[in-house]
């Protein structure tokens, strides 16, 4: 990674917006993810509206997917034989134009101006075109998008177009396309069978200006229904509609003179069932058409906007001094709150709702990045997204039994529930991703003290977790809870003994389970805990095993991390061989000392109370010079904890890489969809980082501290129904308690408690940071993006 | 495995011969692998004459395959794309028949007598059938066939046909048939597709009774020539020939008398070739057959006959007191001499050529199971076996660039020496194949004194996979050479560091490696050996780490192995769950402590000398207790170790259990060919374990032992081309020296040096066992067959 060009940005920086200027054909795909809008249950990339050309077209439900195969040419018990895949659904966003003889498609005649702006404050996505056709005739087409946060169902676009300088004849096709073609991925022809064409139409019908298609996916009969609605703007327009079993069209046709325009106003309601009949969801997206209709485009556009004002004010972070990390952070938590917000009981896969990456799965970078920032910001949709897991809990269970443990073990990845794992070295022995999810609710019912949550949900999926790691653990002869063969985050080593992550967090989630069942003994009754069991939890994590290197002097990874050689990275660089696992055998990587995400690192963030700050300064020394960064989770954490052992400008630059992560499209992957959780590192970065916000065991504590650049940094957190907001200075920190339900909080500065009251901000020195070691080196030409270097 | 009916045997027990008398209609693809016929060149199931019913019909020519693609759903660094497969050739054995009108087929009419011998004295299959037809007429068929081992191209059928007591008119038609219908294997469409008719018709043609097919491999592109002919005995007989692209049949009718004969002799010619023309192939299975025709029916028995017994002149052992292993032990040599004697620069699959078991692939069990014997036994077959090895030594080090790894990494499996393997934990990672290929070398040296072959051969086999270790393996701090994330040959634990069985086998290779370059330095020069890095090799050998576990006073199978929990044997005895990996995830089975295979007890018989006894004793009694002997090649060790340590009623069993691997089917897949190391085993077990043979650095030494049962052991080994006989009683051991241009070696009895001269036996006494320890016990359920409860 450097700061070279391929690192320019083809965005604006600017505070609020995210705006491109101009044609960037060489950016296509990336510019859809990054303008994908969507509310959780809906996302739409930011195809043009005209269809052609695109990146890769993209319309996705929630949790709506297809089945396939998962080969393996030597398959081993235990092994998930089907996959599940995101499905393009029926685009709905297509409005096509024909100005005089010519289709309007910016490969052809001459865009003029291009502006396409995603405005944060507004939840809308604006784009503004002058084009030329190729016989020299001017027209402006402008339109707006919206995924509404309050009508879950619909997509909304107003279109308009203006004849510039001539009169034009002007035909305008708003259209919905079921099985758009998108490339075949799988080399598998049972892959790319299952995946080709996956909507079998059931249904189309139309009346009016009105269209709406009925599929049904084929092999995992999921029913989708997708409808939509029009309102024409304009003098002598004539429209008509049309529908065959794969589209809909309606066609509005006009005359204008120079200056006139045209407009449509179209919604699209969407809606899937496994269970629904045909009727009932025929009957569901055009009741949501209904509704929307009766609250009209003016009406929505308002409530989107309130909904995204409420969100900013209990969310937004304000960096002084960094207009470049300001951008990005709020581009962070935007897509964070489109990825979480009305998902409601479903899954947040790894790309939001994005794109196609990764399939469309979620994994455990949900609950360690993403619900973090949510359980501060939009509770809500953190408690949504952990009922989502609960439900999955059956699925989980049955997954242990096929692999012979109790308790439950949930999917390394999936969409609905199913194991879809077909690399059980990094996917079925990352038991981690159990206690992340577990302690996830734990911290959910720390912010909000959500009694309901906590016997419903936390207690539940904390026993059952409790039972794995209970099951997969055992004592040693050193009197330690051991815990073998598993792989942590860090997916340059597998299948280890007591990796350090693992450990740390299982020994949360057997405490918390546990204390839950302390709390709770009535319900917890009914799922047989016995208190011989809940002592069994305490044992374990009491004794947890920490694997140490006394020779070194640093915590191990895992029980033989350090034992091992050191990669040879001056190789790596004079070959130009990152990421490694594109250009090395996993047989090398392994057992070297090379990690693409430090597994120590990120405990030292989450468990940090585990360790002394000189254990940290040491272990953070130590890990940087081994770690190449080749996840996309690594800087953020890198980030948070050079900020707490004092190695704030090396934070900066940290915070600078994962924040930037998709704007600048660092990995090169941003086409297939944003990385939503190093999206949200920005914000980890920032408010766990410089603003040193822990939550251990439940107590909210900050340990402020900024880099020379940023001047101030001022952050908002939902607390326990009130918002504690945070102002930081070189000087001094300024905490404010606001509106909650309480007046008072009790909240730690530097390890010291004091009492917050709502009204009473209370101001406190900011200190320097004192760092321990020299500032750490990375791998030779691993260091990160230097922080004030991009533009 | 108990001692229960399903290891009751179909065969007799006779010193020399395997019968199957009657019918066994559930028994009829294991017996095809048991009868199966080969010179390491052709090999053919003891498929029916008449070819229906089959359990698995099968002819295969070795290094004959077919491509296939490797699917994967997750796709790594370095993972092979194409699979080999053997491929099921042209059938040239098939001789049908019509008696009156029905066609001879057991499943229908009775069958009033059938016996099937092999005969291993001779090297004939005999049969000997009285068929009634549903009409009630009956014929008796005799029928004995050859594959030559003098005549490697030939396999050749004597047949005739007898009306036993009614006229009867009888139609023979001899076929040769291509592309026949076997059954699929593997789910992934590709696959199938790829194995489905591989054989694409290029000529056929025929004159007389003697016809020809050529196919060419759709894929692979070798080019296949099978041609036959017939000579016919009897009076009034007609005969024609008719070929078709896919087909020919020589047609033989006539009517017989109660008493009279209608015979054919068929013999059948096959080549195959990647470069050779369709002419030159054509002419070369013409001229085979010519040769044959020539050398007629009763020669080629008589060359056959004299080919065998020059065999066992130096191969044979003698069992007195266990008739079932007496006849086991010739078994499993008959079928080792089988899969080596004419493979002549081609590889030695683990199921010889009797079955398409493992693809038809090869794995490092050829050289530490099978070219052990071949060596003692039938050297020149080990000689080409590893000729072979060092033919592919460039695609060796492809792979090992590949893997960005110096010298040679040679593939896990592999048909024609390309990796094959699939599961890189399992196979990628077993670098251990690489030092039982170069120690196989330099045994065969030991054994044989060869000069030619020690600086052709085994010099670069050596020196390339040295530089292997030396790049893969590092001097820790600790000061020792460790190897860090392999597999060993347990395959119930993967990716450990330090395997001992690795270790201890990388050490010799270096070692090895150092000293044929000094004994070679000008050939060692031109493969650019520098005396820096024979010094690394040599310091790499010296400081090998080899893993102790100073609490529990025993070898470590690995650095990490006893620490780990042991697993829970009882349970999985309970629930009928073996083999372990039917029933449990590997991410279950690695972090334990079980074993499917002692890889430290295989260590402790080839690197015997690295351990003192006692430290031999407490380390087999600790990983007894762990072995659940899920592999086939796991008995055999155990027996020679369990001799070596005393334990000789225990070797006693191990034995039997490994030499019926196939005779009783104990693993219930002998279908898919014969287990030819675990054959190989039954002479390990007898004169590595009751003979204490050993070779450590081409020292050779015995250590007789005799178990209760058997009074007498003899057996015979080649040494630096005399042979050397040894015939131990309970009393005393018998040293002959024979034949032998040498007139004198020195060898060790109990390691005490004495000159055996020839024509001048030395007479030793032999001592009584003297164990260490109790008898180990197993795992409960999994102890061995009890030697002499099978009859």
């Amino acid at each position: 990674m450097t700061t070279g060009p391929d690192t320019k940005s083809e965005f604006t920086v600017e505070p609020w917006r995210v705006r491109e200027i101009g044609l960037h054909p060489g950016n296509l795909a990336q510019s859809e993810s990054v303008f994908a809008l969507s509310n959780g249950h809906i996302g739409v990339r930011g195809n043009y509206d005209e269809g052609d050309p695109s990146g890769l077209p993209g319309t996705y439900l929630n949790s709506f997917y297809e089945k396939r195969p998962l080969p393996y040419a030597e398959a081993g018990y235990g092994y998930p034989e089907e996959g599940q895949t995101v499905v393009n659904v029926t685009d709905g966003k297509l409005i096509r134009l024909l100005v005089d003889d010519q289709p309007l498609d910016l490969r052809y005649g001459v865009v003029r101006h291009q502006e396409r702006t995603l405005d944060m404050r507004t939840g809308l996505l604006h784009r503004d075109l002058i084009w030329e056709t190729t016989a020299g005739k001017k027209v402006r087409v402008r339109s707006t998008r919206l995924v509404s946060f309050t009508q879950r169902a619909i997509l909304a676009i107003d279109y308009s177009v203006e004849a510039v300088d001539q009169p034009l004849r002007v035909v305008i096709q708003s259209e919905m396309v079921s099985n758009e073609e998108i490339p075949v991925t799988s080399k598998d022809p049972r892959v790319a069978a299952a995946l080709k064409d996956p909507l079998v139409p059931e249904e189309h019908s139309f009346s009016g200006n009105r269209s709406s298609l009925i599929h049904c996916t084929r092999a995992s009969e999921l029913r989708l229904a997708a409808a939509c609605d029009h309102i024409v703007h304009g003098d002598k327009v004539h429209s008509n509609t049309y529908v065959e079993p794969n589209w809909s069209r309606t066609t509005i046709g006009t005359e204008l003179k120079p200056g006139e325009t045209v407009g449509v106003t179209k919604f699209v309601a969407y809606g899937w069932s496994s269970q629904r009949t045909l009727p009932a969801l025929r009957d569901q997206v055009d009741a949501a058409l209904s509704a929307v209709l009766h609250t009209g485009w003016d009406g929505l556009v308002a409530e989107q906007q309130a909904y995204v004002e409420e969100f900013w004010d209990g969310a937004d972070v304000e960096v002084d001094g960094d207009p470049v990390v300001q951008q990005a952070v709020r581009f962070g938590l935007w897509h964070v709150l489109q990825a979480g917000a009305r998902a409601e009981g479903r899954a947040i896969p790894a790309k939001g709702l994005t794109g196609p990456g990764y399939d469309g799965h979620s994994f455990w970078d949900t609950e360690m990045f993403v619900l973090p920032v949510l359980t501060a910001t939009a509770p809500l949709a953190a408690r949504d997204a952990l009922w989502w897991r609960l439900s999955i809990a059956d699925l989980a269970e049955e997954r242990a039994k096929t692999l012979k443990l109790k308790g439950i073990t949930f999917p390394w990845r999936t969409i609905r529930g199913q194991e879809c794992s077909a690399y059980w070295p990094a996917g079925t022995a990352a038991f981690h991703i159990n206690a992340d999810i577990a302690v996830s609710a734990a911290r959910y019912v720390f912010w909000t003290g959500d009694e309901e949550f906590d016997h419903e949900v936390a207690l539940p999926l904390l026993v059952r977790t409790a039972r794995l790691w209970a099951d997969l653990g055992y004592h040693g002869d050193d009197g330690r809870f051991h815990i073998d063969g598993v792989t942590g985050p860090d997916e340059y080593s597998a299948i280890v003994d007591d990796n350090i992550y693992t450990n740390l967090m299982a020994a949360r989630n057997l405490r918390y389970a546990a204390d839950v069942t302390e709390r709770w003994p009535e319900q917890a009754k009914a799922l047989n805990v016995t208190e011989a069991e809940v002592a069994d939890w305490r044992a374990a994590c009491e004794t947890i095993a920490m694997p140490f290197d006394t020779e070194r002097d640093v915590y191990m990874q895992d029980a033989d991390f350090t034992n091992h050689r050191v990669w040879d990275f001056q190789e790596t660089y004079t070959n130009d061989s990152y990421p490694l696992l594109l250009h090395y055998p996993y047989v090398d990587i392994y057992p070297q000392q090379v990690v693409k995400q430090a597994d120590l690192v990120l405990a030292m963030h989450w468990c940090g109370n585990e360790f002394t700050p000189k254990q940290k300064a040491r272990a953070f020394e130590y890990y940087e010079a081994i770690n190449c960064r080749d996840s996309s989770l690594s800087a953020c954490t890198q980030a948070v904890v050079a900020a707490d052992v004092g190695q704030v400008e090396l934070a900066h630059d940290y915070l600078t890489e994962a924040a930037l992560m998709d704007l600048r499209d660092l990995e090169h992957n941003t086409k297939d969809g944003v990385h939503v959780a190093s999206l949200a590192g920005a914000w980890l970065a920032l408010v766990c980082g410089f603003g040193g916000l822990r939550d251990y065991h439940g107590e909210l504590s900050f340990a402020p501290t900024l880099p020379e650049a940023i001047t101030r940094l001022a952050f908002t957190v939902r607390w326990h129904g009130c918002k504690i907001r945070v102002e930081v200075t070189h000087d001094h920190t300024t905490y404010h308690l606001e509106d909650g339900p309480d007046a008072h909080t009790e909240v730690k500065h530097y390890g010291k408690k004091f009492l917050l009251r709502t009204g009473k901000p209370v101001s406190k020195p900011t200190r320097p940071p004192k760092p321990l070691t020299p500032r750490p080196t990375q791998p030779v030409g691993r260091a990160p993006i230097v922080a004030g270097s991009l533009h």
